[in-house]
This record gives C-alpha cells, structure tokens and sequence, in this order.
C-alpha cells in the first residue's frame, strides 16, 4: 500500500464508502513494506534503481532460471544470473535471447534501463589466471549495474612493479575491488597505494594451509590498510555490487 | 624526485652541468615513491588530506604517543589515538591540551584543518551498551575525518520494531557503521532495510560459542544482503574510517 | 519384561511352579528396560506411542532398508526413511506399497496408527529454495509423528517485510521449526516476533566462510533471542521431531 | 498503536475531525509493533506474561543494574539479573530490597506476578559440582518463570546406575535442561531414557580438548537422540526459559 | 540388591511374608547396579580394588577436598587429590596427616591397603622440566595404584641418543606413559623402540602454533606406530591410571 | 650386524685376520639396529612375535600390496592390508591364496604362525551398522595378531538397555575397543560398566557438527572415565592392534 | 629499461636528440624492475640465474602450458611445470620434445643453461611411498635448479635405526628437504642428527585427525629444533626451491 | 665412545688384554652418539661450533637459569637466555658479569669463542613497534651466533616506498628474517624483491581475526614467493638461529 492508496482508503472512510472496521483491518494487515513508501524494506528497490537482481545459479535448475529470468524481463530489470554451469544455458538463452554467458566467471547477464551517474569507473585488480573467475565475476556485476569497469590482472605481490606500474590508473577509478587467494596480501598493498575504498575478494585459489581460502580471508580481515573491507571467499558477486554502489553518485 | 627535480636534473645533463653518469646514478636510486608525484604510495595522502592518522596506543607507552601527537600537531593534522588506557592520559593530554580522551572508545582525539565534503552524514547503528565501546570508536574516527555522525543504539535483532522504527533516519545517511556481537545479523537487517553500504563490524561481545567474535564475523561475511563488507573484529577504527571516505563527496 | 509379566513370575515363586532360584537369575538377567514398565528406557517408546521411528537411509543399502521398513510395518508403526537416495526407492516401494517418496527430502514415509493430540500445528519456516531439503524432511518428519504442518518459505532476513507480514500465522502454530543457511540469523529474528519454542536448524547451504553450516550453527547458538534452541546443521529430522514432541498435548 | 487507537483515528477522520492528510502522516509513522496489536514484536510480551526481563549483569555497572532493576520492579515484572559478581550486590539489593543473591549461579531474582499455568515441573540435572553454576542459572531462571524445578545433582554418565535410578522422578518432568562439561554425553543419556524433551547446556567445565566446552557442544549438537536441543555454552538463562515455556501449558 | 538379597525377597515371596505386589514394586525400583552384582556398574569398582579413588581439586574448596579425603579414609581407600594448589593444603593435611603434599605435580596423596600384583614397573617417560608436572602427576596416580614407577626425565627427541641411551630400560616397563608438549614426537619414537603399549599425554608446553596442546596432541593421534593410544592434554592422572590398569597383572 | 656377526668379527682381529682399522670402519658403520640384538629398534619385533606387519593399501597398487605380501608369506609372516578396495584384490588373492578378503572393513587377511597366549578375548563394541567397518577393521586385527575377538554391535547410548544387558560379557574380555561416531558417548559409557581398560575409536560416521570425525574425538578425550585412551579417528587398525598388545599375557 | 639504455637515454639528451620533456616522461613511467639494474624487483632474477620459473599447472589448460613452455624454451630457460595431469603431456612434449614427465609427482621438466655451483647436494628425505609424490617435486624443483640431489626414502620415524643408518650421507648433503604426513615428527629427527638448515614440507598424507596435513604442519612449526623452517603442505616446489637456493655457494 | 677408545678397545682385543666377549659386550652398549664420532647425534655440535646454546626461560626459575649458565660459561660457550623476565636478572647477571640483559627481546646473553665466517650479514626487517620485541630475539640470536645483523624496522606493507627504499640494503645480506603480525604479507613482499631466502616469522600481534598470529601465520605459509620459510609464531630465536646458519660460510 504506498501512500497514495492509503490516502485514497482514508477519503473512502471520510465518504463513509469504506466502514471503519474495513479500513481497520486494512491497515492493520498491510504488508509493512508498502506502508507510506517503505519500499525500501524490501531490499529491493536499490536493484531496481539500475542495480541487477542477482540470481544465485548453483542450486536452481536451468527451468527455474529461465523461469526468474523471463520475469525480470518482463518487469524491464538488468538480468545476472551467477554461479550458472554452461549445461544449463540453453533455456536460459531462449528465455533471453539478448542475454550474454560468460564461461569464465559462469554469469548469464543482460543490462538493461538508463544508466545511473558514476563518479568514477570500478577497478577490479587480481593476481593471476586463478583468480579470474572470482575477478570476472566482480566486474560483470558491476557493468551490470552501469559502471565502466577497468580490469587490472596480472598484478602480483611478489612481483611488485606489476602493480606499482598501474598505479596511477587503479588509483583513477572510484572504488576498487582486489581479488586474491593464497596469502591474500594483494588488496593491503593496492589499498596503501590510493586513497580509495578497497573491497577485498579472498579467493580459495591455493592448497594445503589455504584452508580453501581461509587464509587469504584472514590476511584481509587483519589489513593494515584502513580503507579495506571484505567480503566471503569467492564472492565476486557481492563485491562487484559493494564497489558499484560506492562508485555510485550522490 | 618530483617532476620538476627530475625535469631540473635533466636540463643539467643536456647543459652539462651533470654528467650523464651521475645523472643515471641519481635516478637509479630515487626513492621510488618520489617518481612523477608517486607520493601517495606513502599511504598517507588521504590522511594529510583531512583523514586522520591513527596512532594505535595498545602498544605504546605514554611518552612514545605524546611524543608522536606533537609530531601530528606540528605538521598540522589531526590527532586520533586508539586504544589508549586512561593512565596514559596525562603526558597525552599535556602534548596536546586541546584534545579530548573518552572513556567509552578509550580514544584520544582532535580535529583540525579545513573541513571536508560529505555527501551525508555517517550512521553507526549498535545494538546495546556492550558494543558501545567499539561502536563509539567507530563513531569518532568518522568525526576525526571530517564527517557528521548520527548514532543509533539499542536496535536489536530479537526487537524488530526497534530497527524499523528509525528506518528512515539510517537510510538517511550515505553510509552506515554497524556493529554487532553474538549472532551479528544486525548488519544483515539493516542492508535489507537501506539501499547504502553497510560497513559491518564484529565486536568480541558475547560468550561460549560465540568465539571471541568468530561467530558474529562469520555471520557478517555470509549476509545475504550484497550491500554488507566487513571488517576485522572490534575494529571501530577502520569501520569509521572505511565509512567517512564512503561518505566523501567526489 | 513388562510388570505383568513380573507380576505373573513372583505368583508362579508364590505358587511354587518356579523355583527361587529360577525366578532369581531370570530377574537378574532381564533386559533392563523390561523391568517394571521401563519400556522407556530403550527410547523407542515415544516412537511407539505415535513417533516415527526414523530410518537413516544414507549407510544403508536398499535391500537393507526395505527389510527394516517391512518390520516396522508388521508391528503396525508408522515409517520415516531420511537421506535416502532415488535409486533405492524400488525394493523399499515394494515393502511398503502406501509409502510416499519424497524428492525433495529425500524421504520415504507412511504415517500409521491413531493420531496424537497436539496443542497446535508446527510451523516450518526456511528463507528460499536451498534450504528446502532440509525444511521438507522437518516438515514430514513432523506429519509423519501426527502434527499438522504449516510451512512459510521463501521468508528471509533480508526483506523483512516478507517475514513481517507472515508474523500472526507464524505465531499461531505451537511450536516452530526454522531453517537457514549462510548467516543464520532468522532464528533470531522469528523468536524476537513470537512467544514460542523456536527450534533452530543450520543448513550447509552457502559458500566459502559459511563452512558447511558452521556459520550459521554459531550464529544461532548466539542467538540474543532466548526462545532459540539448535539441532545439528541440516538436521531436520530431529528439528521435526523436536517441534512435533513440543507441540504435542500433555 | 493499538487496535483501539486505531479504530479512534478512524472514526475521527470520518468525522472530519482529523484530516486525511494527518491521519494518512500517523499511520504511515506509527512504530511498527502497535500496529494492530502487533505487541509481540518487540518480543517482550512473552516475558510481560510472566517470564523474566533477564538483565545480562557481566557488562552493566552496579548502579545500571540498579536503575534497570528499579523499573522493571516499577512495572511489576520479576526481577533476574544474572552473571551479577556479589561485589555489584549493595546498590542492587537497595534497589530491590525483596530480591535474593543465588552466589553459586551468580544471579539475584524477585518473583513477581501471577503464577502461570504448567504441564510439569522442569527438571535440571547435572553431572557434578563444577557444572552446578550452569544448572542453577537455568533452575532459577525457569522458577522466577514461575515453574516448579526439580533438580538432580551428581548423575554423571561413568556412573549410570546414578543416572538409571533416579529416570522415573526425571520422566516425571514436563521438559529437562541437562548441562554437562567434558564429554557432552549426558544429555544423550538421559534423552535416551525419557520422552520429553531435553535442552543441552554445554558447560565450559574440563581442560586441553575440551576447548571451553566445544566438545560438550559438538557431542550434544551429534545426539543420536532426536528429543535434544541445544543452546550455547554456559548459557544457564537461556535453557532455563526454554524449558520453562516447553513446560507452560496451552 | 545383590544376590542374596533378591533371592531372601523371592523366599519371602514363596512363604508369603512379602506379597506379590510389594515384591513386584521392590524390583521394578531396584538400583540397577545392584541386581546381580551388577557392582560394577558403578564404575568404582576397579577403584575399591586398589586403585585410587581421584578428587579433582581445581574445582572444589579446600573444605570440601578435606571432606571427602577424610570419607575415603574412613574407607580404607587410598587419597589421590589432583589439581590442589599449595595454599588449600592445611584442612586436608588436618584431615589426612599421612598424606604427602607434592608441590611439582599439584597433588596430596596417601596410599593404603594391600598392594596389587604388577606384570612390571611403569615406565613414565618426558623431555625437559616444562613436562614435568603432566609426568608427575602421570608418575604419583601409578604409584598411589601400586606401581613401581620408573622416570626418564630430559630425553627429547631432538637429541636422539639420550632416548636411545635408556631404551633397554623403559623397554623392561610394562607399560609407559610419554608426556610431550610441543610437536608430540616423543611418543612415537619411543614406541618404535619398545614392543611394549605408549599412554601418550600431550602437554600444553609451548607457544604460537602449539596451541595450547593441541598440535602435539594432533601430532600423537596420527602416530604411525601403532602401540601408542593417546588421553586429553595434560591429563597426566588418566595416564598414570591407564598404565597402571595396562601393568596389573591378569 | 647380530651378535654373533660381532663375535666373528671381535675374533677375527684377536687373530689377526681383520686389521684393527678394517674392523673399526666396519663397527662405525654398524647399522645401529643389528648391535647387540638391536632388533626391537626396527619396531618390528613385536610384529615378529606373532603380531601383524601391516601393509596400508590405499595409497599402494594391486601390484605393489602383491609384492609385499608375497613377501611376507615368503617370511612365515601373517598378512593383513588395509583399506583395501576389492578391484585390487585378484593379484593379491593370487600371491595368498589362502588369504581370505573382508569387504565391510576393506581388509585382505591370512594368519600364520603359533598362536600367542592371551589374558582373554579382545571386546570389539560398536553401536550401529555404520561404525562396522572401523569396528570389524580392529576385531580382524586382533585376531590375525592372535586374539580371540568378541563383537558386541547394536550398542548404541541413546538405548542404555541394550548396552546393560551385555555387561557381564564385555566385562569378560580382557581388553575392549569401542568404536563411535556422532557424539562418541559410547566409550565412556562402556568404561563406565568395566574395570578393563578401553580403546576408544572415534569414527567419521555423522554429518554437519560432527566434523568428520572430530566431535567424536574430542568426546572421547574428555571421557570422565580414567580408564579410556584414544586411537586416530576410523584408525581400527589401531586400536585392535594396540588392544591385542593389552590383552596379551605377560 | 636497463642501466645501458637509460644511459643512452640521458646522452640523447645531452646531445639534443630527446627533448627533456620526453625524457622525463620515459623515466616517469618505466617499468619499476628497469631502472637502475632493479630488475630483481620483479621477483624472477633468481630465476634467470639458472634457477627454474614454475608454472603451476593445476590450473591451466594443456595449450595454456604448452604456450608458457614455449616462451620459456625461446628464452632460453629451463622449464618446470608443476602439478600437471598426465592428461594434459602431449601438447606440452610437443613444445618440448626434449622434456621429461615425471607421473609420481606430475612434473614436466628441462634443465637448461650453465650449471650455478653449488656447497654440496640437496637431500630429500621421506618416510614412505606415500609422501613420494610430494618429495619427488621437491628432488626435481632441486635438480632443475641445477643441484646434484641424495634421495633418502624409507626413512620413517617409528623405526629410528633406518635413518641413524643414514646419518652421515644426510649429514653431508648442504641442506635438506624432509616431507613427512601424519605425525610430522621426522624434520625434528633428522634436524637433531644433523647441522644442515632442514626445510620441512608437511604432506596431506593421513587421515582423520591428520586434517589434511595440519597436524603435520602444526607438529613440524612446533618442532624444538632450531635448524628447522616450514613450507606450506605439500608444496614440495618451494622445498626444493629453498633448499636448492641454501645450497648455492655465494 | 669415539673413534680412538674404539680402536684402544680392539687393539686390546688383538692383545688379548679384553677378551671377545667383554669387548662385544661393550661395543654393544655403546650410547650411539659416541660410534666413530656420531656427536652430531647430540644435536648440539652445531652449536658447540660457535652457535649458542639456547636457554629457554619463560617455564625456568632464575636460580636454575643462573646455574646453567654458570655451566655453559665454564665450557667456553656462548650464552643466550631467552624470555627471560626482568625480575630474575640478579642470580643471572651474577652468574655471568659480562652477560647483556636486553628489556625489549628479553634475552640475555654473551657471546664467546671465536668468530665463524659469513658470506654476509643476517637482516632482521619488521614493520613497526609492536613486533620488535620478536625481531630483536631473532637479531640478538643471530648476533650471539657470529653473525653481523643489519635491522629494518619500520617498513611496513600498507607504505611501500618505505621497503622498496631500501631493498639494495636488504638484498645485500646473505639471509633475511622478516618479523610480521597482522595480515603477515611482509615476507612475502620483501622475497618477491631479493634473490635470498627469507626466513618468516609471524608475530602473536594484532587482534580480533589475526588469532593469536595464526592469520599471519597462514599468510606466510601460502606465500607466492618461493623464497619463504616459515617458523613458528613469535619465535624469533628460531628464526635468527636459521637465518645465521644459512649466512655461514661452507
């Protein structure tokens, strides 16, 4: 119920159309959300201001995606469906023939609607080939969501001048994500390069003491850099979004 | 070496005034960081920028921190120090008569310098007095940097309502601090409430199996909601930091 | 050896039909839980007197299974066959014609014998299609001991309007299984909006930090809502059977 | 805002004496849980029927658990404070002279109010003396509840005999709280004997492996017996108002 | 109700004295451990046969401590208190002038009754002074269960030759207890050099990655020789009890 | 070198025919385990006692495991592998053919030699149908090491009963394995109902909190009965083996 | 950009031939490792020192390996791929005929360049076939870097007398790699026998509470000897690696 | 036994002084380490060669630290007390006038004897303040051991410049220990610069996710510098021990 239905129930109850006891129960059994505009309580409505309604592929069939994604369509919504294997693409593609798979970070995605204003482009650093899946997956979100993203990959910390040679393009971009497994040092030293926010990725790219990415998680929880925050392991979903909305204007 | 010493230096060689030799030494041992305006790889601009610089007083004696707090007046900037017991106020207080210590955060601060742009003011939601602490911390590091800060305490998880009856105000602000014990889901319900980034800080409050802070840590890195990151148990510090340059116009 | 049975013994010593001697080391040798109506000692009691007696499907082979399932039904109880995959389900159906095989739970079951009395429905709640496996074996363990069962799915933390405007059904059942993965904080949130028994089921569902339910299980052990109780991650049957004994009458 | 409130509001704007406008502002701001009688969201109706506002008292100030203690005394509610050192004592009992300090559980109680209505007692039972200040946080927390507690002491699982001869008096409990260090086992043991249901306390009693009551916790979290739940280490409050609302009638 | 009395109860029977109903209720409510000399049911049993009844001291007052020492007095058992800090000695001394306070170990002990045969000495083996209270306490509770104890202090495994230098005489034990903190290799060693059983105690000595114990006792759990069982860290009583049962003969 | 290699030597150089400095190298050089009968060095001796070589099969070839146990044979040896799927069998079937291949504990067995004298049987207990590859992997071993081997399955905690009515027959044996998952109760309890001692074996057999194995383990570890000592968890190997050694005479 | 062509560069600049705008922004901008001989800085100048550049073959495709090999190849560098499936060989032989696959530990290699010189040889160490996989990188690593290598195997902890044995040719080598599962205890043996710098590599070989390797890794961090340093589990490539760089002469 | 008593021992042998089986019996007695030479068996020859005998004195009384030192002064051997507290300074110093009490790395030590060689200094780099008191044990260690130390502190991750300023400092030292808490990604920063081995070592300091230096820890472990080996947490004895014999000539 937003505010204008509220409004016209009240007049229905001053015209006498709607008895109070109606009204009442009305009211009373609103869903909350829709109470004088609260449609933000639904979590939702930042998605539905360009950013994309993410679909998590892993546990879903290929109908059930399909299914998702012909609704979003419909409703006009950016299509990502994350975490998809490639068998399950054909429904999906028919669903939405104008939508893109991407084998590498395993998304299915379209953009669509009016871009929103960015201050700047979201950069996504990794080390190496292992982290890209995770990397991709991060900057897919964020072009979905209308950021330019610029890619810096091959960026390792025991070979320093990799990273320091980029410096002044990583330090160009609004907001920066930073992929790393293994001993995850990466975004520690990106983040003591600029003076912009870092949201850090641990990958579980790595074995033995990696504990499947628990260590790299670790490394980047106990950053000596202020401006890092973290994400879970492999989440290049959440900080794709994390770093567009901070890339966001106003 | 700035641009303009190296550009000097090279008008010498094609003057003859240095000799191509010793030009090439000069050059070979520059300390990096001086190369083309290379001066944030210090890590620090965006402090001398408005953004204090945190002096972490757990580790230092009385004498050592006043001695670094002259230091920061000195050069001008803002003073913050974290962690710092009371007993070691006098020589801190002596070095810097116009700062204040608070008890709660045992956080020892002064803001100088012009102020900086804020898109918004810096939310910092707790749910009880337990969390002060590191809540508080949080919140003064964000005024250190320059930003407003609008607190929100006792708004628990188990009292729905307590939450969703400030809704508005947090959603009001660009972005918001929330620290959590126990289960940590506050974070988790406040992004589902907001369309802002959520900085997520775990404090060590609780007891048995809530491991020093493990639990609510673990709790934060799997919201479902992509508008959360975290940072390390306890750290207000990095939490407010992290927020303020969120906040940050431009 | 059952009081009746006891009671016969001692009449036939009183009546010289069995010698002391005899009497003595047929008592001293009794099954323990024969003693005087101790029937409950062997825990299976409350089974027979409505419960399932569950079978744990997955070690066991389908032959094995079947043959269980066919002595249970010879002494007229009801079957609950948990984690038992499709391919077995051939020899077991033909033991057990009226059993239902559900895909979802991977259970097979036949509810038999008079109904109990119970004080009201359990509830199942879980936040989406992950968590469904788990919350369906709840369900059907709980129908299967004679509870009616209302299930709240795709309820989570994120959009609490969802859980919000499904409060009153919720707090109308007797007592309420929950299931949630990732950061299991719905527990907690549906305990803070009813007076009830919550019992609380990690789920393995999620990625990385989650650790296969660890997250959650925390999580929920810290719960800050005291009407929480947890059973081991993924465990829906005994969350079912937990509920269904709460909500039973007497 | 109650239903009442509510339905006057109403009326009012059918009598034109408050305007559409006004009316439409108050219902959209009302906090949440007065909506049509939504009173339980705030999860305390539960206690204001009878059970404990419990005061966590480890991070409170003798003169805030005064204050806190003064008014729900104010309400009529009962009064429980636990983990309460005896040191905090004086300002609390001056506050509520009526009260009692339990040293062994560490808490200070005043039941108040109209006794509810029980299906049985709730039965407490420990291993031995070390776990006694678990068992009676739980044992007082369920009387201020209002419950009758039974409590059985010194029934550890190497001596089952101990255990075996006291089963019928802890059958004849409505629901059983069962802490235990070390092992964890007990739990298991006496849920095995009885068809009530059990809540495990985990305590943080032993040394080396038992890592603070982390293997009491696993064991009980891997009961093989489907009548246990668990709550979190050392949490006597909470399995105490668990059992005593599985033991309520109706 | 052992034997005798069960078969003077059915007599009764016969003979009418008791009636069929009494003796019935007599039986049903029997201490289990009593019915056909089930004594050992108690698990006391082998305790009452020579070995030490154990009081763990860290938990109870000096008070209590002296209480129950002065019971198994009384008994005729022999004294074991564990865990008893130096300042709780003077009531238990009172209580028990012939009981010897030892200050490495942390225990009071006097040994009665006639001595138990033993297959050979056991053996009590670790590497520095840091294990010395485990191995102490290991040594005393074998000593106060009858043992001849043999100690081999100071053979690390760092400095092979100082084990290989002893091994003919901890080879003539009949069983040997092996303390060892840090990386837990002593155990192994010394059980590849002996055919004879390993009670392996790891100990908390050490620092960083030893965790408390827990690497060494990881380190022990995975021994490859397969005559080593291993008991929780520091837990030098349940090792000297252990081998003390292994060397007894028959 | 054996002893009489020695005494050769020592008399070749009284006579001349070895130089001083020849038999000095050569004594050096002594591989240490042949001086002076040196054997039990190897950690074998007690395997050549009548005790088995075991050959771990899963990390070994067909052809490999052939090799060593036509080796074995070839010795007078008894055999015994482990973990030994059955595609592996037809060569090694072929080098023993009067071996005989366990398929529940995955074991290829034959033994040979004079039987050793034994105190009296090995106890094997375990609770269900999924323990009994762990629990038939130690009864095997003791028996191929020479034991007469009891089985005691169906023993579960959940149904003391059933424990209790076997009593008398565990307590006959003269050394028990006990073999549990989940909760890993069951070895205190057996210890509890025995003066012998126990050899608990912690299984992988649960799910979610029973982490492989762990919970059961640390059960186990923190058993309040003194007479229980700890195997690797599924390591039946070694437990029968090392209760074999205990119930060995002399 | 190497010390000649900065040279070069700054005598263009004397000479006219480069404006020094354009020589101010080459150097600005040269790549970090170029300047001034800094070409350490990328980490790889070992490397080309005759020291291996691996390529992880994990998790790469057959052509992605064969690609790398090849550039490797026309460079001149000897080659080591590690952790390469057999599956994946015939592309890469095909860019390196004169390659050799190892199967046992999954490496394709060739040795290239002018032999560095070298204090002694490299041992390898390791208990039994199981660890081979991993102490067979760690030889080849070695070897690749042009060390002559001792392989010692079957040289297991539980019995001593297999390594005393060998002492003295492990003693001779200039340092040395031990891998060792389970109990992780042979590093501190063989660092006892000797005065070399040991490099431990815990391997995942074991199981239950092995955790895959931790236990090894936790045992080989914690070990009393000083001469021992730790990689990560089964990281035999960087074992060899280091030892080979400690055995280099220089 | 070294190698001249064995020759006297067979000369006599062929003198007949000692007969064949007196002198076999004691060859066959021999303490191992004696047989021609074996002293390196004792672990401590390394250190007898100018390497300090460590005395560890956190678990030692001053007395008993006093007389060892006294002990090792009258061999003519170098002195090293580590974690020593100040307090039991006064027996020590007045065993050993000469000996240095260091307050930050609390050690205390004197070195003696002759000077070994070194093919260059041992580096000790740490980041800050908070991690020399580890740093200083591993420099006065090494120092202690012969070698010339050259320190870098202050040269943390988040501001590069500070390290790459003075790499050519650090690359010209033989063997580097670098000292790191936190996220512990220093070693792996400095390795990727220097073509030397580093010797890691994670210190216990930070808070909240560092875990007691187990995040540093694992860091260091899952290194992607090949150069890095890794000791235990806060062991900065081990690390300057390994770093100085890796710094030894020959």
């Amino acid at each position: 119920m937003d505010a204008a239905t509220l409004k016209k129930l009240l007049e229905q109850v001053k015209s006498g159309d709607v008895s109070v006891a109606e009204a009442s129960k009305s009211i009373a059994s609103l869903p909350v959300r829709d109470v004088g505009g609260f449609a933000a309580v639904d979590g939702h409505r930042a998605l539905r201001q360009g950013f994309p309604e993410a679909v998590y592929g892993e546990s879903k069939s290929a109908e059930q995606i399909a299914a998702i994604v012909g609704e979003l369509l419909s409703l006009g919504h950016s299509v990502l469906v994350t975490r998809m294997s490639k068998d399950k693409l054909p429904p999906v593609q028919a669903a939405c023939p104008a939508g893109r798979y991407d084998a590498i970070s395993r998304t299915f995605s379209l953009r669509q609607g009016k871009r929103l204003k960015f201050a700047g482009p979201v950069g996504v650093v990794c080390a190496g080939t292992s982290d890209l899946p995770v990397a991709e997956e991060a900057a897919l979100t964020a072009e979905v969501a209308g950021a330019v993203v610029r890619r810096f990959v091959d960026v390792g910390v025991a070979g320093l001048h990799r990273v320091l040679r980029r410096r002044d393009e990583i330090a160009a971009c609004a907001s920066v994500v930073v992929c790393a497994g293994m001993e995850g040092a990466l975004p520690t030293v990106v983040a003591g390069l600029i003076p912009r926010p870092v949201v850090a990725v641990p990958t579980s790219v790595g074995y033995g003491a990696s504990l499947g990415g628990i260590a790299a998680l670790l490394g980047m929880l106990n950053s000596c850099a202020p401006n890092v925050a973290v994400v879970n392991i492999d989440n290049g979903f959440g900080a794709g979004y994390y770093a567009a909305m901070l890339a966001r204007k106003g």
